[in-house]
């Protein structure tokens, strides 16, 4: 647990970059907001020399990033993920406006380490890779042309999460210790297999349970004793099913 | 649309860009959040495929920039010019943030042309064309590395300038349909009588469970559906346990 700068607490996740030049580019934009970890989901291109130049005087970030084979890895430790769009997506998650979710985040990250999660440039964040994070933040651009470039967005996020830092928002009063998004993931798992194994679930036709589930469960917040709560409760009722 | 739309009165002026990829993503950066109107102030190379490239679909925008030979020119109709920074600077303007800036272009705007003067991407504005705005607007940046792309700091000003212009009008996204408290309760209820039936928790020594799982459904802001579907969950794995 770090306490202190939240900026230092925050990680802002690059999945599946194509173009170089937006990796660095967002090292900058990163840098000029006093964000310093830069994670990056299978980059098509890492290191490249577009990168490095674009990140002018952020090279330091760009050195510094951490190459990850997943997402779920890149998410580790972290204690809230929030996937980003400039378009107002589909209802899974809480929806947010960046400026909202900045607060959010800065007032987790006095005490945890927290996620900001960024999709490919065409093709977004997947459902999959949604589905692991907590909310979705989103830029209120212009309806009729919302097409951020990567590292702008980036840009903006970083401005917002320096803002609210600035403006000195109250830290989430942590009573307990927050669930890591790992745990939370084996929740998930114990619950669908407790599902499956008690006949709720048909794994050949699940409809959209599964995807209710974790909707749920992300925008739960969940604590690390309420993890370990809810999974001593699945191991005891799912013992029967076995017998 | 925006009400009495003030962002087609604002426009964002380029004094002497040095790099034509910087004046084709300042109109994608525009363009994303709703302005329109680019004038570029003797800029090196203009027009450049490179920033045709940069501009993606905000072609239209570079195509309709104004081309000056001198700010003044690019000034002229304008009430109101904000020489911008990602400094603050010497104290001969009144200086403020971008997001106080913003909210008093928007004002302005609502009736006439502004406009928000940007400098070249090495030098800056020099002190005879900051002479002629009215007042300096800084990105409050971090101070070890303030250096934003200009295109970057674009697109902080052109996001400012359309929250200011929707504030107020921004409406957390509707949900499902929330769960009355009522159906919270029963839902309670339901996991409680489950506990107890498959030996999770001993009513003659519950300790912290039951006070600690209300908690946990209270933070969980449940949909409607969504105590269906763990109800259902809870009537099946609780169908053994009566056996």
């Amino acid at each position: 647990m770090i306490q202190g700068d939240p900026l230092k607490n925050i990680r802002v996740v690059l999945t599946q970059p194509s173009h170089p030049g937006n990796i660095g580019a967002t090292a900058r934009a990163m840098k000029t907001m006093g964000l310093g970890a830069l994670y990056l989901v299978n980059p098509r291109h890492f290191p490249h020399a577009e990168a490095a130049a674009r990140a002018s005087g952020a090279l330091d970030v760009l050195e510094r990033a951490t190459v990850c084979t997943s997402l779920p890895e890149a998410l580790r430790d972290c204690v809230l993920a929030v996937a980003t769009s400039s378009r107002q997506r589909e209802l899974r998650h809480d929806v947010m406006s960046a400026r909202e979710a900045a607060r959010a985040i800065v007032s987790d990250a006095a005490a945890y380490p927290v996620a900001l999660v960024f999709g490919n440039e065409t093709s977004g964040l997947s459902s999959e890779e949604a589905g692991l994070c907590n909310w979705w933040a989103y830029v209120p651009a212009n309806p009729e042309y919302a097409s951020l470039n990567l590292a702008a967005a980036v840009q903006i996020f970083a401005y917002e999460l320096r803002m609210a830092a600035v403006e000195g928002t109250l830290a989430r009063v942590a009573e307990f210790a927050p669930a890591t998004s790992e745990q939370v993931e084996q929740l998930y798992r114990h619950f669908e297999q407790t599902m499956i194994e008690s006949g709720f679930l048909d794994p050949a036709n699940p409809k959209r349970l599964l995807p209710r589930l974790r909707r749920l469960l992300a925008r739960a917040r969940l604590e690390s004793d309420e993890v370990n709560i809810l999974r001593g409760f699945l191991k005891t009722v799912g013992k029967p099913l076995l017998k």
